[in-house]
């Protein structure tokens, strides 16, 4: 998508090099993250300079190929297995970062077999690599064409932490029907969540809409129940993080609250996500890990204070416990249907898109 | 209760003088505010220096006792009259806040006929507002040891906003019971909701708590759903601003929500309020006028930085929109009781409480 007028995407690889849009600095400023190694592009997902669930996948199968460059200096091998185990810990439960891990450490699995070989295989992981990053931008853009067909004109869409091209390599999956709708010239309207503790609807996607011009208001997580009970709600997309076989997705945290006083309300909840998302080894929520993340994002709050410096407030008395699960289970009863690039599908009809039909 | 070993209560009169506890700077510091006359008072009530159903009538009955003092240097009545409108024009939706105005007008409308019976009203309208703000200490304890009744030993129950002491004279509504629990040898949990955009429940109930040795943890507002779904909750209690004749409540924004989640786990929800907010002359909760505050409450957030000093963060783009309802309404259907100084109600019951049978 366009910043400035400039095309970006929100992850790529120059040479040995991944770069990335800095996210936790958005809407503040806007800063490329430039990550020299693959312990560097490790550790920026884990700290979420790149977060969401296409981006993240994108990030960790640049990740290995960083790795596969690196090890020819090292102990070839052993460097790589090692290298895969580190980003495969980075986050639990994005699945698309174990879908691009697996995918590029499936074409390196010759490695260190010989100094030719390994030139090779060093041209694959990339090419492997680049190959995940140009399917998700492919797949979330097929996603804004099929999902714009649910949005009529006028239509107010909810929306909950940031799916949008930020959280993939570019066009992003709910916020992708948005962007479409637009172009198609449907007056649209989206109720932007904050989304605490991070905050990545009141930074990220609010961020991207003011780019887009897409008409928005930011509220309180609190607030979206209000307006969907006042019918100032025509649907709900969000993204997700994984589905399960039967249909149940992991999002960010407090996407189950929004789904229960969706369906509560008559009103349509929509996950958009590429098929990369799904786990077809999961049977069901329940078995989704769910990452509980640092005291920190709940005691305190990044901001730009009066002086345009990033900085953090604390909120709470000092010395206090706190819980920070970062991810909902919604069960797939409350979803309305899932989009995918593959079509737009009821969750309890998943498994007719399973790989083995692929 | 007590702070630092010191009984206080919320707000006080002190000759003509409204004392209060500084409510936006806990828990950095504990501060007491002075009112010299009604219209800081009533800057302090919309400045919400003083807020909480109970809090705010307290308070808006001392500002109508100050105004009588006020009065007679003044023009008397015309002075009072409108002193009372600037006072009933604070806040729109705690009952509260009505209920006291009209008790302590009612007994001065005699006002100006005369230099003795100016005097006499003085004292009336001080005892009066006195006797409010004594009311709802002596209603709120009743609260706690009725609501204690529904607590069991080992119970771990979830809190919206902060309906403690602090929003009433002393003891509150919704931790009330908590308190009397834990008096009576009860082991208690506290699930907080941090409670955006002002975070009271981050800031007061986590502060109230941690005073009274209450074992509690903070969350996220969009983190309660998650642990209710995994029947970490055994129950919910929250405050409530204003009751209609049909038991619909409307509390702080975001309650409604928990208690649809509430009900779609099966997890009791409670209101705790005194029978002073019940509005008798409001039909349901569509009747309720709904306060829309500042946008600056959602664009921000204050805190304490490194340096302990409290400052406000931005956590938007800059010129951008927000929408901002302090309140939302729960139906009634959704209300498992509600606990008051007169017993523990169905909410379809209300009516056999009404005022023609006091």
């Amino acid at each position: 998508m366009l910043v400035n007028g400039k095309h970006y995407r929100t992850v790529w690889l120059e040479g040995h090099i991944v770069n990335m849009i800095n996210q936790p600095v958005i809407p503040h400023r806007f800063e490329i993250h430039q990550c020299m190694n693959y312990k560097e592009t490790a550790e920026a997902i884990s700290n979420m300079i790149v977060r969401g669930a296409g981006a993240i996948g994108a990030t960790a199968g640049f990740a290995v190929a960083q790795a596969v460059f690196e090890a020819s200096e090292n102990d070839g091998f052993t460097f790589i297995e090692n290298a895969v185990n580190v980003i495969r810990n980075t986050r639990p439960t994005a699945q698309n970062l174990f879908y691009a891990v697996n995918r590029v450490h499936n074409v390196i699995k010759d490695y260190g077999t010989g100094g030719v070989i390994q030139k090779e295989v060093r041209k694959k992981a990339v090419a492997e690599a680049s190959a995940i990053a140009d399917e998700d931008a492919v797949s979330c853009q097929r996603i804004g064409k099929l999902g714009a067909s649910l949005i009529e004109d006028r239509c107010r869409i909810l929306t909950h932490c940031n799916a949008g091209w930020l959280a993939f390599v570019d066009w992003g999956s709910a916020l992708s029907p948005i962007y479409t709708a637009k172009r198609e010239g449907k007056r649209v309207f989206v109720w932007v969540d904050e989304t605490r503790p991070r905050c990545q609807g009141s930074r990220l996607t609010a961020w991207e809409l003011k780019e887009e011009q897409i008409n928005f208001v930011v509220i309180t997580d609190n607030a979206s129940g209000f307006f969907m009970k006042r019918h100032e709600v025509d649907m709900v997309i969000v993204g997700s993080d994984r589905i399960a076989r039967n249909g149940d997705a992991a999002n960010k945290i407090g996407t189950y609250e929004k789904a229960v006083i969706a369906k509560e309300n008559d009103i349509p909840f929509y996950v958009a996500a590429p098929t990369s998302t799904i786990d077809w080894d999961c049977p069901s929520g329940d078995d989704i890990p769910i990452e509980e993340r640092s005291e920190q994002e709940v005691l305190g709050i990044v901001g730009r204070d009066e002086n345009d410096h990033i900085r953090t407030v604390y909120i709470t008395p000092k010395g206090i416990k706190v819980r920070n699960p970062a991810f909902d289970i919604t069960p797939a009863e409350y979803i309305t249907a899932i989009i995918t690039e593959k079509g737009i599908i009821k969750p309890d009809e998943l498994k007719k898109l399973s790989k083995d039909q692929d």
